[in-house]
């Protein structure tokens, strides 16, 4: 396996199958003096964590965050960061009926072609268990982030086949963290929550949508041609597991409209500050942002984990029928959120540092 | 400006402004033996040049590639594959009007605040010439992608707010270069190209959308867990000009599905084959192709040069009123379907390369 | 700080401060299926450990290497590696005297200046401590090496004003193991011994040599212009804390020659393979192994570290006096041998992997 | 092949075979607002170019340098710059006797073995041809070290037998480019060129070594512990054809040496300003910048073209005699001596970017 590695200057590399005892990352690039708000990684993780609602695995993981190096008296060093998190609550056994099964949608057939029998049996990088390596590192990153006043903030858009408005300007985003759906329209997320219940009932499972919002980037940021902010956002985030959609701006929508309703006419006021009327672009511009809101929608599969009776293949290649066991998500989009927006922290941030080579004469 | 490469193995590097005397590129990586098919690259190149029909933009450029080395005798050398394409249709005298202004939603602004005064002036790496190198680059890989028999087909499946069936096994997709638009369904491709004559007469310009089908992808392909197959693919296709959503298989439209009806269940044939009944996975696994079709879906937004009067700001930050003069296509689908193409098959060539490590012993 | 990982396809990363809990890294790209061979991984960490003989540093480490990802019953999963090392016997005591003064010919200076004070405290990173990881790495990746016949194997050649003889032929290289400088040459290996000893005793150091012989590797590794065989090795071993020269095959002893007398003059035999009368040329021609034996000698400065007392200047500016407290070797040789290796294996494996793609078609 | 690129964020990518009609090279990230002085680059191409003196190859290449994109009146934009250099006095025929043959010494061999005929016959990288595009990319990166005053300064300091003094503050170095063996020691320089000429009429050929002075760079520059300032040195310079010897400071000498004489005692003047007393270090401690001279020393091995009888294997596996035709270089090293130092600029000025990501906050 390659491709553990993400980023240019900011790299994150992670380690760590989800039923070993460990599971981690190293941070290389972060630059020395920036302080880290211990509290910001805590909260962003337990945002990820199972067990954490009603509508979240039980899988029970504290996924305490222990830094090992590069952080000294609460200030980065410039050495690598590294970091791990403690698998505790393994039950391989669970998994003891499905070993020798192709799981529907899972990636247990690829890995098995891709890595043979070894990679099947020491995987579990294709766990989302792997995305707590993401948050925390993603929480270093805002700390980052926070020196230059942008933040980062994603929110359950759809669950199923319930969505909210599109424009995020209609809500109150604080709401968000208050419901555990992560959805700032309140009345929806009760609905989107009975949903996932009725799943869960049904030994079945949803689908939905994240959106994520950056306020306060500077404009300038994004590496032409190949290395736009967003084909950079793009790659991250369709690396997250379950994601199998992604658009900024207006996205697919806008793609109906016509160019004289889309452009985002730009204005100066009297001091000769520029800005644009509407942002259809979603704050970027040929791969660069323009120092508007960034905002971009993911789509996330269907959970291809579900407790009804399948048919499916095992490893010898006999047609077969089975029922999982074990404990799942029925949604993945409430936990999901943190994750948007960890792989969005890293992103902006490298695009930052790598933007500073521009200003260096 | 850096970000103009692409790639792992098989590394892309381009080159040139929209009105310089030469674009091209550098493509590093490409194994040796090779054979090349000149008239195919002649073919996407006319794809995608401009002055190729009524609905494309009357800049006039033959688009001939020059390879000047990693060729020899028809066959590749292991040398990296440098071309050159000149530009012979240049009217810079049309840019005057504009030079000072911010163009709506064009990448002018960005531009000028990235690079300065001299990254707007010799600039010209935004325009959408540049995706000419980006075709040759990608019909170079597609020789390669034929000896291991992979072939990617994309084609028009919206235009404004035309949509066709999203189920592609319903057209006969040897449809798709016998109309100007490259649409499957003659008859909607038809309706589409008036609806792009009409927007042009009337100043404006039109989105839409493309699809891509990549048959014969061997199983394996793709390196979890940043590098996944999707996540190459989406960043390759986002950094083409005007692209703003992306998503493959099931897409938006699956994360609605319930799990039950969204899994694709492993059969066997007699032989012990395994394939799967339906592909909502869209031929990808955790981030690995399983060895069926591979198809995702292109959002372009509406081409941001139109022929109206609009409001602006200009460089010396004071709120204009300007007219666009020059040659632009209201609608760039049809032309950016060789282009979504020719990405993927960069893609795919360099994610292929990768695959033989895991082989190597 | 950037630049803790190396490699292409065959990615090492490594993190942990000297006088941290833990030290460790991560090995990505490592293909599927090869064996790991622990005992030999623990062998090569006893070769560099501090406390192994009377002539290295008395801080005792037991240098326990714990795996905890990418392997699964004692075969790689093509997961990514992780390892950790424990640093038991930190005495952070000893460096509260010079902890404000900038050590002379040490990095204390240059990373006060690169990282700010955080840095010259959480760092740590230029210590040699450090090259336990490699070996670490360097030992999984010899496992990958002996599938195909490759053996490394380096030896000191000079300590102080001592050399050996340049012609690695005339020595039974078995004998390297059997004494603690680790020098083929018994009776100079007494001598050097004594040479160490004396430096300890007077609170001095010394420099010397390390040579390296690598056996088997097939001919076609190396991928020129820029990444040649001799290119990777010397940025790898030049990587290495004290290392100041390096020079292939006949060095710089070959420039003072003429073409007549060093051309390896090609021959074949009855068979037809190809082999050269001479190997002047190391092994690489062109930047491309050529099946022959690859041979290097490496230049290693006089450890900083002395007992005497210095003149230097603190943290502050002020200039001043002082003695060095604390444990250090004498003379770095004898246990940089297997850091040599461990290097020297990395960048094999890693161009080995990068060839397979030529062999693809 | 692969391995075409070089640098970080300061990327060179060359391209082109020794035969074909042109070589050339694309440098990208390269920031905008940089004023380029075309009369360096035409200065440093004189001085690499063939046919310059009676002791270089008479194949006579003009080597003018057309930069086609990303310099706009003078001044760099942030776009990639690419250039070409057309090759005019090209004789294949000359190379009609031994295309069948695997010259000693040379590439041939390793090049058919990794790419196979089409390599061999397309090939012509591995010629020392390939060195002009570097010595193009280098003098515009030097132009980027000027802005800071920052210089680079390579000099012949052994040919043959023929020494010079190691120690480079004996010498004006103002009097290299005054002679054209490029020597700083005008009666030695005569003596060079007598032997070089001497070698010539024999048919023969020599090696020699370059030093290389660095003065004006910064504290703080180099990345531990991979990329230290020494290892991506040695790496890009022993990427130069012939190059088999590198060191810095005090190099293989200072391996005899005892820590007591070789350490850099540090010392502050009475404003606080640091330096050191000597610089063994040769300006680099921990792999970072001191503020010092950098200095170090380069082996080349003899030309393997000389024009006696040689025995050598033809591609047949059969054993034959050949006698060299064409125009080849008795001794490299003068013409060397600007590739050396355009390699260096290039790799100190990628590092200078590097830089200013720690310095972003």
């Amino acid at each position: 396996m390659s491709g553990n590695s993400i980023g240019k200057l900011l790299k994150l590399t992670t380690f760590g199958e989800s039923h070993g005892k460990i599971i981690g990352g190293v941070l290389d690039g972060f630059p020395p003096g920036v302080e880290i708000d211990f509290a910001l990684i805590e909260r962003d993780m337990k945002r990820r964590r199972p067990g954490q609602s009603e509508i979240s695995t039980p899988r029970n993981e504290a996924d305490v965050v222990e830094i090992v190096s590069g952080i000294n008296n609460g200030v980065s060093t410039g050495c690598p960061i590294s970091f791990f998190i403690r698998n505790n609550d393994i039950r391989p056994q669970d998994y003891n009926s499905v070993r020798e099964v192709f799981r529907p949608s899972h990636a247990d057939y690829t890995n098995f072609i891709k890595y043979g029998k070894h990679g099947i049996t020491g995987g579990g990088r294709s766990s989302a268990r792997e995305t707590a390596t993401r948050v925390a590192a993603g929480a270093i990153a805002k700390c980052f982030l926070l020196k230059y006043g942008v933040s980062v903030q994603a929110f359950t858009s759809g669950v199923g086949n319930i969505d909210i408005d599109k424009d995020y300007t209609k809500y109150n985003l604080e709401e968000t963290e208050q419901n555990i759906v992560r959805c700032p329209d309140i009345s929806l997320a009760k609905e989107m929550e009975q949903l996932i219940i009725q799943a869960k009932q049904d030994g079945d499972s949803l689908g939905g949508r994240v959106s994520c919002l950056v306020k306060g980037l500077m404009p300038g940021i994004g590496e032409p041609v190949f290395d736009k902010l967003q084909s950079l956002l793009a790659a991250a985030i369709m690396s997250i597991p379950s994601v199998n959609g992604f658009e900024y701006g207006s996205g697919f929508e806008g793609s109906y409209m016509k160019g004289s309703n889309h452009n985002d006419v730009f204005q100066a006021d009297a001091k000769g500050k520029i800005s644009t009327l509407t942002n259809f672009s979603g704050g970027i511009q040929g791969g660069i942002s323009n120092g508007n809101d960034i905002y971009f929608r993911v789509a996330f599969k269907p959970v291809p984990s579900i407790f009804k009776t399948q048919k499916s293949v095992d490893t010898k290649g006999q047609n077969i029928e089975f029922k999982l066991q074990g404990r799942h998500d029925s949604c993945v989009v409430p936990r999901a959120v943190p994750v948007i927006e960890a792989m969005t922290a890293l992103v902006l941030s490298d695009l930052i540092l790598l933007e500073t080579k521009n200003k260096s004469l």
